[in-house]
């Protein structure tokens, strides 16, 4: 039997951060903490999620098991509960799993997990720049640039690093020195990536959150989200796309 | 003559709980007070509206007189009236309803009383079971209820009350025990409701208003909203629905 | 080279203000500030803005010089900028024009101004009656006055002015006196117009911005707003329609 205990803040952040590219997935409850990961059907986005034991109230898992989970629902359920108000996951068996609150008792239908599309391997990706700001300003660049362009380029160099988007006929530069950056190597780099699942990732995460960026030329990008105060890590990989010019 | 004089959250409140279920209904000014009741097209529900005398901030009526109103309309103009601002209506003929607040005056006209659906008897009933709780509380439970079926099942015993869904796949109790209640009798009963209607009946009311349910088994529910700071009632009966077993 | 620096609300309450009546215009840097006026397709409005060079937290101008905009595209990047904070128009060439704010660039292509229609000549209109009241209470009353009709008349005498709108059923009077109004002479008019331009106009001011009506008989109607804490003044002309009886 599995019972866990965190905030809803906590649930609807792991939800939020899945849910962003696939509606149902495999979640395994380990020893050390809630792990789950996915690839968009489009084969473009991956994210890898965890919840490290030490972000829960309380979790008692007597055994590592693997749920297979419809996301949406769970995160829809996430939206009823207030940010810090607690809620509990109970596994008793392997096919439901309740979802307590308040007054409320939720028995939500479990997947069988071989029925879901099979779990990336972590690709081992080698990135020059690396670049830590707060989520927040990276929101707003990214929402800026949707603005004139269905895709975005992210750039760094020895000065800093940009957010820049072309479109037909105006065109917007973001643009962080390293004073305003968090952390900065400095490093060269170059790539081009979709608005949209930029916009997608965002909005797990907001003002105050850290965000990390590894990025590379003409290669992916991964995005390291630090959320619900420290208590879940997001990490988005998203691959290029292929400057046509 | 009659005038009458308001605060804008009465009106409102008034107007709100009639199109839960009709749009045009026969309004009273008697003796004691504002009164209007309404069974809608379909049969399965009635509303009971009362707003008595002291809950006015002045009552003249010369003699009692029903009208007929087009109740969507008073709604609507009653949005642009903030809660706590007074507002007056003034019947100075049959015709013609005069509705005034701030610097403004509306001029409503009435329908034929006789060219509105007849009113409804209001049935006696005996019911068990007396839950008291927070109007908020219940209207969590309903819109909870609400993501998993269009039916929900209202159940009372020795040890709490319970708001009861059940879809295709997933379920979700709502339990309040008896100290977490206002007020009950642990009586036994049970019944099943159609979730639309009590997701418009809770339109009306919000957290910190008092509602009382008197339940049955298999048997009409009385919902008795204490509103506006208890300067209005309303009421709601609402038919059963079979539970298909 | 013209380089300009003022606050998110100056830059928004500017455009917002033209593109009530047109979605491209002639934007003219001059001395004494920035000015733009354009009349709607229709022939039916015309809106002057002027923004005094005293508004601008800085304002360099070499050389006075005419740019043509796509003021819908001004409006919504103005839209993500703060109220309070500052944003930088930059014009190198009349190509571009460049806006900064926070580590934001926009680079806006300009338009041909000879592309955009021509500019009105603002008429010289004798006006009776003058009102000055607040601009969130004739929004309030343009709303209410929605509800009923989609023309609206304005009228004025020795003891008020009345906003009055009339439909197939219903009426509204909104009535405002000597004491309740800011300015006002007393004098007699009276002119009926189109609800849904003066929607539009009230869209630009809110609660606490100054409102003056210059007002005539059967005649265009003067709307002069006080906006952004009197940095910017917005003028619309709108001509009277023909009441039918």
């Amino acid at each position: 039997m599995i019972d866990t205990i965190m905030t809803g803040e906590v649930l609807r952040t792991f939800a939020r951060a899945i849910v962003a590219l696939v509606s149902e997935a495999r979640v395994h409850f380990m020893d050390k903490g809630l792990h789950s990961r996915a690839v968009d059907p489009a084969n473009v986005a991956m994210v890898i999620v965890d919840v490290p034991k030490d972000s829960f109230e309380a979790y008692s898992v007597d055994e590592e098991k693997t749920i297979g989970v419809d996301v949406d629902r769970i995160f829809d359920i996430s939206k009823s509960i207030k940010t810090k108000d607690l809620v509990e996951l109970i596994l008793e068996n392997e096919s439901v799993l309740k979802i307590k609150f308040g007054s409320v008792e939720y028995s939500v239908s479990l997947i069988d997990p071989s029925a879901i599309r099979k779990e990336p391997k972590i690709p081992e990706l080698d990135l020059p720049a690396k670049i830590v700001m707060d989520a927040g300003e990276f929101k707003q660049a990214v929402s800026a640039a949707d603005r004139i362009s269905d895709h975005v380029t992210f750039r760094s160099d020895g000065e800093g690093f940009y957010i820049e988007a072309k479109g037909d006929v105006d065109q917007i530069v973001f643009r962080m020195g390293e004073a305003e950056l968090i952390e900065f190597n400095g490093a060269e780099a170059k790539s081009m990536f979709s608005v949209d699942y930029l916009k997608e990732f965002c909005k797990v995460a907001g003002s105050g959150d850290l965000l990390t960026i590894h990025l590379g030329t003409n290669y992916p990008v991964r995005l390291i989200f630090d959320l619900a105060g420290g208590k879940v890590r997001v990490e988005y990989i998203l691959a290029p796309r292929i400057e046509a010019e």
